[in-house]
């Protein structure tokens, strides 16, 4: 039987997304099950850049979905952002070594299989729609989850 | 026999310490076994708001008592707290979808059995005393911490 | 035959690093096996802070080397770092209560064998020479620290 890995994605970092993803990438060409579980500031990195919307929103969802990243690429570093510069140091730097983008390891771990859950509570409180998620994402509670995770091999919580 | 989850709660965040404990009383319901272990600014969430003292301190410990977060409801968020407005924003939503607190969410988890332990090193660095800690808290080793994080069927540092 | 902990130390935070190599010194006191990846801004945990160089860099290298922590003691805190101040009270407050520094956990986990390795995307990107970090530095990639890690009985992403 196959290894399983379990990441818990809460940040909404552009570097911490890129670990998880580079983690999630690696794991597949190893034949390990991956399960990510993206959760609070994590769900900007699986938000449809394309399809977000304000309808059937209250106010402060409207004003939550406006300031927060719609994306990968618009998500900040965790450290040294510095409005950005920092992030675009690093982004030349990928480039320089011709390391793919987080968008590219964002799809090929799509293409790899990886499984994709939103947590259930923190698409309800942000007020993220289904559809404004990538399709692959299926929404699940805290609970489901844990009886994922538990049964892995492997669990993190980036 | 029972799975067993262990959390190391490191951070001092509003959202990181809601996600721990979401984990945990949903963890519980489930009936799996759940430790939590805090240290550094993760002790700030198990502090007794009513109980904080500036007795037997040294002047750097009662700075340090002074300027960190009294108790659940103090802790800021890990980004986006915009001097307090995003935590606003973000605990309206939560009432609007009628979500409990992170106080409700921590007493949850008191009554629903989950162990808490304390980081030792981190007491006495901080110059924390133990009756400024919630009653549950008992103070034990990193060694202590590992034995039975060692043990546990998953491990998450938050 | 002994237990095994894995720990990934994405996080160039001193608090953060202080927390990993406090758990990665009491795990081998238990005689557990403990491997520790350095990943993105985890390597400036073990950089020599007398090799830095800008031989053979791009100029974004370059930039990046300068403006990163050169070594454990230049680390800043994950929070209330306030220009170095909360650091400084941090400092103190250890000293008062004789806790070893950073630099003596460091070396502690040096000298006690914890296993450490250095990611190679990470390395390859931030353009860190190999000559320029601890000589224990083994650099590995991303599914060879997977291989080890699903290996572990324990792992956290710190």
């Amino acid at each position: 039987m196959n290894k399983k890995m379990n990441l818990l994605v809460f940040s909404g970092d552009y570097d911490k997304a890129l670990a998880a993803l580079i983690l999630a990438n690696s794991a597949r060409e190893l034949d390990v099950d991956v399960t990510m579980f993206f959760a609070f500031w994590g769900l900007c990195l699986v938000r449809d850049p394309e399809k977000a919307t304000s309808d059937d929103k209250t106010l402060y969802e409207k004003m939550f979905g406006m300031v927060t990243p719609k994306g990968p690429e618009e998500l900040p570093l965790s450290r040294m952002n510095m409005v950005g510069l920092g992030k675009q140091m690093l982004l030349e730097m990928m480039e320089d070594d011709k390391a793919p983008s987080l968008t590219d390891f964002l799809n090929g771990a799509r293409k790899k299989g990886v499984k994709f859950y939103g947590c259930k509570l923190s698409v309800d409180v942000m007020g993220f729609k289904p559809e404004e998620l990538l399709p692959e994402v299926e929404i699940i509670t805290a609970k489901e989850y844990l009886s994922d995770a538990l049964d892995s091999d492997m669990q993190l919580f980036i």
